[in-house]
């Protein structure tokens, strides 16, 4: 079914901002896949096709709560030869997200978006464990390290999340984020802290993109926030934007592939970023004690 | 060293109101472990000394990031044949509090309480392998359910937390609290939901206890409110009491046995209660969309 980072992420992001795909594609990419991401707005032109070739795949399986991820097939295909070619529009993009990909790729993308003031960059178990120097060259290169926490931990060789967010930010990147599957997710930004437990749902049906398309909803408000003349180093506005990627990645799993995020509206997903805020909130005014 | 459900949960429940123990402890629970309790304004009047007996005893070791534990050995010693005589005051007591223990024991303590209008009860997956019908049949006979959302998922049989709470409250308890280790806890209380983050720490020493020390400040704060006329089952009471047992789990976390906690002042807590949730602040006004 349709998926891959890149899709996800500008799916959820195009609620918030004009997104522009950078990728290759095989012949099994076709107009109806890139019918979807037309319809939300989304800008294709920088998706090279690569004739006889076939798109980036991954299949995997679940545990029984859906929190950890096990690959069973990874399949790089069109990017194993991958050489990006950037068009001028992209590489001016003030916000830029680095989806899980070779970490060689990502640096050098990075240094190709010449524009960039804010770039983010997401990876997995899979690069950490085969291509540990590159990945830490890559995220010395970001502003945003975007990880599960177990994988976080695994980076640094930390066990404490506090410790292992820090010692993360001292490769490079000023915020990290952690995400905590159905726990929701964790933000480190200098000296801030912010945590967001995830939304409650009955129903989840496909755990597969919750992450980009957390990264999706996240960088893409944060660059609606940019646009209209803020900081997307603002605690409020990084906190705001987490809450934005949790909706985000709420709907991502409710349905297959791209299946509810494509067809969703920006008042549905503002309905549940209020509902998500109206199961954090508690007073402290001073009770009786004893 | 110094701990037991009781214990933890006492000494964390001490902070807002009286607290009264119940249970049997060994000749190896001298004055010592008495006065930890007593200095915290603990009544020990019911606590039953077995002359030549052993206290309850546990052990165990914590995976890699301190949120799985698992049992290396467990004695049950004194509470083998333990027969619970209470006090009278005792048994009047409003909030009621059934540590982790032979689900039998637990309901016929339920059932000496006849004062009790708020009863809590936590287990272990210990009880669910080995006892599970005679658990079933102790949740069925109190007003809150404290567990581990894995042990709520094994309880129920459902995967997804949502709906293995709602099976849960189906068995009797009106009020289920899903602890979360680290990530925190979650509140499903008639339809209101309500989830906090664990506050962050650097330096978590000892898990062991944390649940007990999270019930005591749930309870204790609830008992706080009550006795000041209001209603335990008011859902801001509630949410208010969850995040005390946060934080009292937290500072338990923070050394071994019961050394930070004995040690604190309520001044600390509501300190350390503030920072949580700021921790847990975001706006959702109306940003520019595209």
């Amino acid at each position: 079914m349709l998926g891959g980072s890149a899709v996800h992420f500008a799916l959820a992001a195009s609620f918030f901002t004009e997104v522009r795909v950078v990728g290759p594609v095989g012949d099994d990419f076709g107009a109806e896949q890139l019918g979807v991401l037309e319809s939300r707005g989304v800008v294709t032109d920088d998706i090279e096709r690569v004739s006889g070739g076939e798109t980036f795949f991954w299949r995997g399986h679940y545990e029984y709560d859906m929190n950890v991820a096990h690959t069973d097939d990874t399949q790089l295909n069109v990017f194993a030869e991958f050489d990006p070619k950037l068009s001028e529009e992209s590489r001016q993009a003030e916000i830029l997200f680095l989806g899980n990909i070779q970490p060689e790729l990502q640096r050098s993308v990075r240094e190709l978006c010449e524009g960039a003031k804010f770039a983010g960059l997401d990876s997995m178990n899979f690069w950490l464990d085969n291509e540990r120097e590159a990945l830490v060259r890559a995220i010395g290169a970001v502003d945003c390290l975007l990880l599960n926490d177990a994988e976080i931990r695994e980076l640094t060789g930390e066990p404490n999340l506090a410790r292992a967010a820090r010692a993360a930010m001292e490769m490079g990147p000023g915020v990290v984020v952690a995400k905590r599957g159905e726990y929701g997710a964790a933000l480190f930004s200098g000296d801030d802290f912010f945590a967001i437990p995830g939304f409650l749902l009955e129903d989840v049906t496909d755990p597969t993109g919750a992450g980009d398309s957390f990264a999706g909803g996240f960088l893409g408000y944060l660059d609606s926030r940019r646009a209209a003349g803020e900081s997307v180093l603002d605690h409020a506005v990084l906190r705001q934007a987490m809450a934005y990627g949790s909706v985000l990645a709420s709907f991502n799993v409710e349905d297959f592939g791209t299946e509810r995020v494509q067809s969703l509206t920006r008042e549905q997903i503002d309905e549940r970023l209020r509902e998500l805020r109206q199961s954090t909130l508690f007073e402290v005014e001073q009770a009786p004690s004893s």
